[in-house]
């Protein structure tokens, strides 16, 4: 399929360095995809999944999309954000608000890679916008309707190579295995072990929740003793089904107390004590914090057995609007990065577990100020400690080449994480594997160009940086 | 009149995209300035000043030149601040002083400004030093003695289409009245309503500043209700005689309690006796700064009714140096930006108003790291909430075009500023709005040389990014 | 000696600002090195040393090379880190050992500076790898074997015109006067006073250092008032024997207490009461952290009289990973730089000698966030204060760029200190300043490509940046 794209979009202007870009590119854009932390549904792999409508595709599930439009008084609703029964007019009518407002997107990366599938996935090359937003969402809805256009189909035609979900602990992944022992789906599964809301000692609901985790496990959870073993045998379960990795987003409790990344170990008798009174709902803030900090240790000395890489993404505010809590829930774009503090959150963790080269920490920070302060140095260092591609907030070509520069100087290239797409929007999984293949070879252009490196080994580490490096990381 | 500076100064070097970016920057460069924030003093539109004499207008009121040259221990009294009889010949020197360390501001934007302005509003452009001081003195004083070159003739040479002086709220604004009245005044003139000082609840005077704003609205402020009533009254007044924003420069307390932008509400109850315990001069600094966050909280509640923009900038301590606020007083030089917290900061005022369209939050940090990490996501998803303009010593090429690199990613362009001058030194203003459309179009053409955006839609922005979206965010 | 090396080597890519910087650099590449502080061992100039081998030059002695290496799971103890006998055998696997874990450096200082060592100190052009390592480690062992690269031939051969070693306050400074007496020392070299440990008032062996100090000064240190005149005496001894400045890490106690910059004087009183519970060992962590302050702003009151520079370097978490402070001792890599907060720090101690143009100030940050925020707005302002050149994590070439960028703007280029090298590494010493001039040549290159500086003011800015500058701040 012919795309209307520039071939050279990203890549720097200057003629001599493009030139170099351009060929590293070309050496990586074919490489399959290894996405090692993401978040499309299961479900939409277990069965060969049509999309109900463009709007079920490109707007509702993704609030990089949503928030944006809701910065301009557009009320999530009408985007179908928790909406039961979104009808067909709905879905066609947030559609044209999303061309309406495709203006307010110029610049962003939501509209880098939206612009891409629609080019490269769907042939559409036609401008959105108010006027032409109808004509593309029923081009859209046809294609969707075609045997062409399931999610195994797009899984197969974006050359996936390896993707990962995540899951709930207590998950039976019944539907993981029935997708791995499934010769014709085209991609390697993963699950994803996410215990945050088991972590959350303060919710209300924690104890119940402690409670189902027990039963998932078949042990009592009344004890901290039990409650870790519940979570050593559920990591392994994980690990047996298909899991490589843990992930941690220390999301706050209902109660909106801000988890921080720290990981300071209490002593047994300590831990012990302030479980039980959590089990009662009687811990105060600060004892929230402490035991919440020792369980996340607690996970990377689980991992010391089970070998699961623990990746780690705290300093996020979580909820900052509690109004989008209460009408939406969590996870739909109303959170906010807070100042990091990498180098005293880790210590305890690294001063336990940073020399077994078996560990494998991947820290994605949120504040960028701690990629060459604290990151790179501690990176540069530990064994274990690897650091986090740009996600999130983070995930446009400006923050990923100051990730480059802030990190590589001090760290290389071989203690990065490799990219992660971290996405719930399947059809934007290869316009942001491109996007950052292209500013890989943009970076690296600059150190040859720079006569810092020769071409040859700049290519080796372009290569590397897209399928050893993640594979190395992520154990696969 | 022909000026010698390069056409293409500040434009990008790569010649393809320098190009673009000079196409970009003749679509804009001759549009009206719109300046929704200043200090040039009223009186200097209210009658038609002549400048005393060059020291007069570009080193005495502008901290910006002074601080540089105190920063070489040249003395403040040598440059006439804060001096009552400062004769022609100590301007001279003044003057030659500025020429002998005029190699000091090399890199910096005083000195872009001020050729700019030599050459572009003065016809002068040979390079100022130690030499050449004494002759531009002296053309300076000539053209400054002509007719040409009074405060009411520049503002209309520099097509100066709406600016903003900075204000008390115990003005009575007879002055503003007297020009807007004026149909020979070429811009639209209003007044800002900037309360710091009533706000600031430690002062040993607050007390009695608190009894005149009472008198001048025609309220007693003994109670906090008849302080918010004066507070509801004075904003009114302002916005009746022509003001489209309030301005919160957090200043600290005479006795250098620094607030932070705290915006935290306290029950109505707590809030009347800490009000009624500031009135008595025995808050503790906790109090005071607790009694200070709900009293800007105040601020941007009385906001939802009149609608007056509220433009925020705390984060600086000011006073760093107490000999400077002892000799010379505030705001001439001595002040230190500190890291910023803006998550935590507008949490409570973004939760109570941040849904409203209606209320238009404009943040200026002096923190650049807050731009990626919580201006912009709070931006992106708040409809209330605007980026400011980098400004202050933020105002230079460098930090500008790291602005747009920061935020536009993941805030776009529709939820800045715009930009603000944010300036006392008249003379600079077209040439500071002149390095921000070249910084805009060496931004935007970077966008377009990397294929993320049309020539055209380019454009559209840029153009926009000049009046319609300061327009818009101003409400003019 | 004919180089392989690229000579446009981190030229700017566009052919006219390389053609602007390649001129500049012209003008400053054979200039005299500089280097006012470093950590070179005096007995390394006092006799004509030989190097034992490659991987005593290379490897063993430098940080910035080993703990690299560790971070892919390298022993310290196989690279000679803190080993006695260290057999040859030993030495070539460890340079077989940096030849395998080359390509982890790509992108790193370490790697450019040893490439540039290699060809132009050695000759050596070929690609180091475990396939070279073996017949490098040959080459340069019978190179390090003839008289021409004794440690005396290379300080003559790098054109070094002043370096300075870092001692501790006690030293007798015998080896620095026969080498100062000895006519044939190409270079001027000084002492410089590094009394951090005598100021970590909690260390559990301080007493006895305080008592060792008094002991080298003559003055009983049992009180307060004897501390202060041992440290007067040693500073004086120091100066009279060729020092020019004081280095101040704030090393942490080994108690791991991290000391902030904070410069608050206490009252006599309480100092006098604190210091005698610290000489009792019965300090509390704050009492330890206010005396540490106090005694910190003692060093620059002193400075008041003797004139030497204070060179100032907090916000380091010293031994990050205690393991390695037992099995190898300090300053061998396991440090994790903190955000900081120069704001509040240097204002107590920039309020009483911040105005004295006779004391010198050098901040160093190792958060590159207080550049733009604090350090440059403080420079400009205090005549006494000056901004520290990036070193440790901050000197390769995207943070020295950063750095110009984020001060010039607002201090200008007179309020820098100069390239510091800050090393142990000999052999890199004139490879580091070639970078500096080559990135000062860049960032200078921009400037006058934006046409914001004539070409001519330019040179000038670059030639005063590498000698007249350095030369002025640290009174050469």
């Amino acid at each position: 399929m012919v795309s209307a794209l520039n071939e050279d979009r990203l890549f720097p202007t200057d003629p001599e360095q493009r030139l170099i870009a351009r060929r590293l590119y070309e050496a990586i854009k074919d490489r399959p995809i290894i996405s090692p932390h993401g978040h499309v549904p299961i479900d939409w792999f277990a069965e060969d999944k049509h999309f109900k409508n463009p709007t079920d595709l490109f707007i509702t599930p993704d609030h990089y999309v949503t928030r944006i439009m809701h910065g301009h008084s557009v009320p999530f609703s009408e985007l179908g954000v928790g909406q039961k029964n979104f009808t067909e007019e709905q879905s066609r009518n947030a559609f044209r608000l999303l061309g309406k407002y495709w203006y307010a997107y110029a610049g962003t990366p939501m509209r880098y890679w939206m612009e891409d599938s629609l080019s490269n996935v769907f042939g559409i090359n036609k401008p959105l916008n108010e006027d032409t937003a109808d004509s593309i969402y029923d081009e859209l809805n046809e294609l969707l309707a075609s045997d062409d256009f399931t999610t195994r189909k797009l899984v197969k035609r974006f050359n996936i190579g390896f993707i990962s979900t995540t899951d709930d602990p207590t998950d039976d992944l019944v539907l993981h295995d029935k997708v791995r022992a499934d010769a014709n789906f085209p991609a390697r599964l993963a699950p994803c072990f996410r215990p945050d809301r088991y972590l959350a000692v303060d919710r209300v609901d924690w104890a119940q929740l402690c409670d189902q985790l027990g039963e998932s496990a078949g042990v009592n959870t009344a004890t901290y003793e039990g409650f870790v073993e519940a979570m050593r045998r559920r990591r392994l379960f994980f690990k047996q089904h298909g899991a490589v990795a843990a992930d941690y987003g220390v999301d706050p409790s209902l109660d909106e107390v801000n988890w921080s990344g720290d990981t300071t170990r209490l002593s047994d008798d300590v831990a012990i004590r302030l479980y039980t009174k959590a089990r009662s709902g009687s811990l105060t803030s600060d004892e929230a914090r402490k035991l919440h900090a020792h369980l996340l240790n607690d996970q990377a000395k689980l991992a010391q057995d089970d070998g699961l890489v623990m990746t780690l993404h705290p300093g996020v505010m979580r909820n900052h609007y509690r109004k989008q809590l209460v009408n939406y829930g969590p996870d739909c774009g109303a959170d906010c990065p807070m100042p990091a503090d990498w180098a005293h959150w880790l210590r305890p963790m690294l001063n336990e577990y940073g020399e077994n080269p078996d560990f494998h920490l991947v820290a994605f920070t949120m504040d960028e100020t701690a990629y060459s302060r604290e990151l790179a140095p501690m990176a540069a260092y530990y064994p274990a400690l690897y650091i986090g591609a740009p996600w999130w907030f983070l995930d446009a070509p400006e923050p990923i080449l100051r990730y480059y520069e802030d990190v590589v100087p001090y760290a290389g290239f071989a203690k990065l994480s490799g990219f992660i797409d971290d996405t719930r929007a399947l059809c934007s999984i290869p316009a942001r594997h491109d996007m950052n293949r292209r500013l890989t070879a943009r970076y690296i252009s600059g150190l040859v160009a720079d006569h810092r490196l020769s071409y040859e080994e700049g290519e080796q580490i372009a290569i590397r940086s897209v399928d050893g490096q993640p594979s190395d990381v992520f154990k696969l």
